[in-house]
């Protein structure tokens, strides 16, 4: 079992990544002497799957336990899913002294830690990912938060986690689709690190898509790591943290323009072929580095699957964003792999331009 | 103009006390360099009280401004007002870069600065309290939060104000219950500060009830600066901020019981009696002191009515009150006044006596 500490100034807690470490859970709850008013958010499709491990848990956990299983999709992340977390903990009379459990993806941890985070003015947290995505990004770094009416992500909180708990063996029962979601985010990374971690993916694409268990540890592992020192530095996002944001104000357009028929992580790859774009049409990327960096995005070709979309559209929902200020959209450019540009303002017909250019790419 | 600075480890803001101070609300913007899209939450009885001095500072802003009348209510504290909020925000096209003003009394704040908290993972915001409850007591400390269900303020954040901007003028239009309510907060702060206050109140409570000028403004001062004391060495009221909750356990049950007929600065004085009593009772408060400290509850007595109560019901409400742990209720009780235990378990009988003790005295 891996340990990466995550030192936020308002708080340090440890990531933990391993095969077979979901048994462990309880022995760190009681380390950690956390709450033992257990509250434990369960996508019910890991319910489902992972159901003798979750009873096991539950059935040699002393302390109070309740499952609240929760049909995880992006309607779901909403006030009327929040309300009946909120309704279940009232009821079974937790207050304070309370520990609210993710298990599942993004969307799963991003509701429950907003609950923990607005419930009882903030209660304890801890995340159990069981995706890719969630393992590699949305997991680490306390953003927490549902959609209102059209707009993703809009209300939501900073809150930090307890522990993290990574077992990679939840992956293994992933859709196709769900480990190129993940993909999608390791590739930002690749982006933001280094020039040897881009090599490392570009030459190892199959294992991550095989999930060969030693090289996606070490993904996951580095990503955190990258994420975590970022995190540490801007933990509210008032700088440094917005590089975590290349290629996700094209994705999160992108999106909703496609009625969520594309799943976020996709998205991501399509707004970094975007974002590149958009680099090297301002003149901060060289077509020579261009061309090269395409190539990783490139890869993901024959594995997403866009509709027929409207630029003008997408350009137009990228204004509503919450990042926008005074409705001057922002993108995160780069002019090298490390080294990035953040609120680069840009002409709308260079935009437009780089929407058709790049979405052109992943329309069959 | 009177500064307080409240010095919270996270966020340092100052507190401005003073009279027909108001006008100076867009300087101190200016000068500390805030957002420019303002997003006024205003009450509407101090809308329409106030009407030409909010109507001067609004045309007189360079900026964007909103207005959002909100009509101040316990059952307004509400998820549904809430979202009215979002909504607002959403569509004028606001984002993280907004500032919300709340001026109103406690509830105003609250769900103002619950707002400002989950808008966009959090806003800046500022206090601008215009009952004398909210002057001393709520618009400091960083507490908002919305009702749920039964439950008051269970959903809520701690989400520190920008600055705090009171304007005695404000307080001239109150009804004389408001007044009271403030009153019975100023009262909590004798019993948690030292003699010299609480003799002072006692002497000079006519000054109170007249709104004196000098007197009014000194006794926020002493109460804000005790409280950010307090709050800047426990924000998140792990510990000694539950000092700040003397007479609330037992305040919150009856407002409910009392189906909120019984305004909350009201419901306090009772609280404060309620906790004499239990402190008289379980022997850490001596006959002689008792005696002494009921006093300044007693000053109340023809300005507090209570309806017929249930004793068990407001025992029941306790119960379920989000401050308890593993269903045990935790009272703050005083040893002497600045002498507070916190924590303090007490026999159900003995808190059902005080109960009917302490309530009696303030029915008719």
């Amino acid at each position: 079992m891996k340990k990466i500490d995550i030192r936020i100034p308002a708080k340090e807690y440890p990531v933990f990544i391993g095969a077979n470490i979901f048994d462990s859970l309880e022995k760190i709850i009681r380390i950690k002497k956390l709450s033992r008013n257990l509250f434990m958010i369960i996508d019910r499709k890991v319910m489902n799957l992972y159901r003798d491990d979750i009873k096991r848990f539950s059935s040699n956990f002393s302390g109070k336990i309740f499952i609240n299983e929760f049909d995880a999709s992006e309607a779901n992340k909403s006030y009327l899913e929040l309300a009946k977390i909120y309704n279940d903990l009232i009821a079974i009379g937790y207050g304070r002294d309370s520990l609210i459990v993710a298990i599942g993806g993004g969307i799963t941890g991003d509701i429950a830690g907003f609950a923990a985070s607005t419930f009882a003015r903030g209660i304890q947290f801890v995340q159990v990912p069981t995706t890719l995505l969630a393992a590699v990004d949305s997991s680490v770094g306390g953003k927490t938060g549902i959609n209102f009416g059209e707009t993703k992500n809009i209300i939501g909180a900073f809150h930090q986690p307890e522990f993290v708990l990574i077992d990679t063996e939840f992956l293994k029962t992933l859709p196709e689709e769900e480990i190129i979601c993940g993909i999608g985010e390791i590739v930002k990374y690749a982006f933001l690190s280094d020039k040897k971690f881009f090599e490392l993916l570009k030459n190892n694409f199959h294992k991550l898509l095989e999930l060969d268990s030693t090289f996606t540890t070490r993904a996951i592992e580095t990503c955190i790591k990258f994420k975590g020192d970022v995190v540490a530095k801007d933990e509210k996002e008032s700088g440094l943290r917005k590089i975590l944001n290349l290629g996700h104000t094209f994705a999160h357009a992108i999106e909703v323009e496609q009625n969520y028929l594309i799943k976020h992580g996709q998205a991501v790859v399509v707004g970094l072929a975007c974002a590149l774009e958009l680099s090297r049409r301002t003149g901060l990327l060289s077509e020579k580095l261009f061309t090269q960096y395409l190539q990783l995005p490139f890869m993901f070709k024959d594995k997403i699957t866009l509709n027929a979309f409207d630029p003008l559209q997408i350009y137009e929902i990228m204004k509503r964003d919450k990042k926008g200020r005074e409705n001057r959209i922002k993108f995160v450019l780069l002019k090298e792999i490390g080294r990035l540009i953040v609120d680069v303002e840009a002409e709308k017909d260079e935009v437009i331009y780089c929407l058709n250019k790049s979405l052109a790419l992943f329309i069959k």
